[in-house]
């Protein structure tokens, strides 16, 4: 785990940036298009696709560093093959705030299908980082401690086989049915957590 | 306190990050409106509703940071329902920025009433986070020392009950006296701050 | 040491976010302004002024946090009036972004003098929290190791002390010679660093 | 390594913002110039260059982190030149995202030559930084661990020196062939990650 405390911090810093760089996208309603108080009611209301996405966003994160963080429990030792991999699992972290803000411009306009589609696809490839990063765990060498609680493995595993499966399917439902393929990123972290809470490991 | 160091290093990481993304909002004067020497003088005193704005916030969020530094001082494990609560408190954190630019844009001129009334707001959901966190810390799993300070857990409990009324009366008063509303926001870490140091308690 | 590392990875967080968030103050020139090749050359050789302002300050808050280092090595535990002392600190190095992109757009034109006052006003307001900060070492609590190398605090406070005086002297100094202000903003740093590495003392 | 935990946690901070405020500079395509579904996928292809250029630097700094990584962990102290040093190295890493908004913005336009050779050239300084913080290694005092894996050390110095090499014929070349000049910069990192991952040591 020592060895392991820099990678951590960094993995950290990434995951708590990200997350806190999402609120940027939330744009103040400008004054010049303000001409009284319940102007500016409406303006705060209209900006409901910002603070959607936003949420959604966060929620994604947070569950992704919450599945990290559990994973990097089970670990004592990495390697440069883990190193990039972890790298590439952040290259997907840090550019969600890009997605995020596509998705706050046009999912409410006519033109919400490219955004809502591009955006599902984001989860495709962090799906697919998950996958090589918990491939490189047990090789070239094995990572775990040697008295590893494997279910934390496994659960690991299953919601990144999980994720892939949902997100590939959300994104070539976004060409048909976009606001059902959007429905389903957000259940996909509501009913994540609630499972995550009602389940007795800690 | 091992277990928690990665929670801690990551909520360290989005308290930060919260608190110097505040500065993005203050904005140089544009060239373009400044005709000589004294035009720039009055262009940076005219920011002082940014400069208010900067304080008000960065104050809460140190406030707020102190608090959570205590209270993990006293914890030595985590749950996965606390890990969420401390995620839903993070995300009221990471929103401040937000808010607070809101407040700085609208504060001097007539419809400072809904930013007030909004920022307000933020406060109340942030005490309901802080409510919620508490609340994980002995359910499912009791999470603190066993040799617990409870003073602490004490003074946590009292602020957020503070914190949560204040707010609450704050978010109501500022549809009539929006800027007594605001004073009591400032106030509020001002006293708590003044009360903090001159206490005997570490 | 163990209680503060909480202290010192916000403190780290807040220098490492505030450092790097200015380079946001550099403006890639639009492509709209350029016609050739030599057009963009001349544009980012025009952008002295942000280079300049860039490096000014990344030296200023490298110093800080060398300094922060080195002063949070002799201490092993916190207090509150500590605590809010440091938080005073980390607001006046939260802000430098702001001045800096002041000085980066004014310094060039005519209009230097303010933007230069600002900034070197700036500097004496770090070197007050600084002070105020070196205070709450000893009151209300003795917050050093028995065994303190006296030395490491000699040196930050008589730094503090320098610092004062001599932003103090550039911020009078920037009314009338303000370039020379500048100039002694931009000289401190390089002495100081130099003084550093040549000395005997780690 | 202890007395090393809050240089390495603030060069991580720097290294993760980095890396993260590069998604910055990825544009979502603005509302008033989307008339149909396919202008807005049309948009989303067009920003070719940002991806590109987001790609390309988020794989250089993983590297450069990766190696701060592993000549940390020979290190068991440190000294001001050394601290320095590694400042000069952050101010290069800090700097990232203007080059690459730089490249993002003219890379597609007949304009790109100026664009790459300041891209190349920041490869260039970020060497000879590396250089310097190799150097201090060494002298005033000697920093490694007593039993120093030399090896480490080695691969790093290595490929301090390739870097320089190819970063200065790039940006050479630059001025005749851009495009090549470009490619190598791509090149240069997933040869890089394709040694280290192939290589046994870990």
């Amino acid at each position: 785990m020592k060895e392991n405390a820099r990678i951590e911090a960094f993995s950290d810093g990434v995951f708590a940036i990200a997350i806190t760089l999402l609120v940027l996208e939330l744009k103040v309603p400008p004054l010049s298009s303000i001409h009284s108080v319940s102007d500016l009611w409406e303006g705060l209301v209209n900006l409901w696709p910002s603070y959607f996405a936003f949420t959604l966003s966060f929620g994604i994160l947070l569950v992704s560093w919450v599945n990290h963080h559990y994973l990097f429990n089970i670990l004592d030792k990495s390697s440069r093959p883990f190193l990039y991999a972890n790298g590439f699992l952040l290259f997907t972290i840090t550019f969600m705030p890009f997605p995020t803000a596509l998705l706050a411009q046009y999912i409410s306009t006519e033109y919400a299908k490219p955004a809502i589609a591009f955006y599902c696809f984001g989860g495709v490839v962090n799906s697919l980082s998950w996958n090589l990063l918990l491939r490189t765990i047990h090789k070239p060498l094995n990572l775990t401690h040697s008295e590893t609680d494997n279910n934390i493995l496994k659960t690991v595993k299953r919601s990144t086989q999980i994720g892939l499966v949902i997100y590939t399917v959300a994104t070539i439902m976004s060409f048909w049915l976009p606001m059902i393929a959007l429905a389903i990123n957000l259940l996909l972290w509501i009913v994540w957590i609630s499972l995550s809470i009602s389940t007795k490991e800690r």
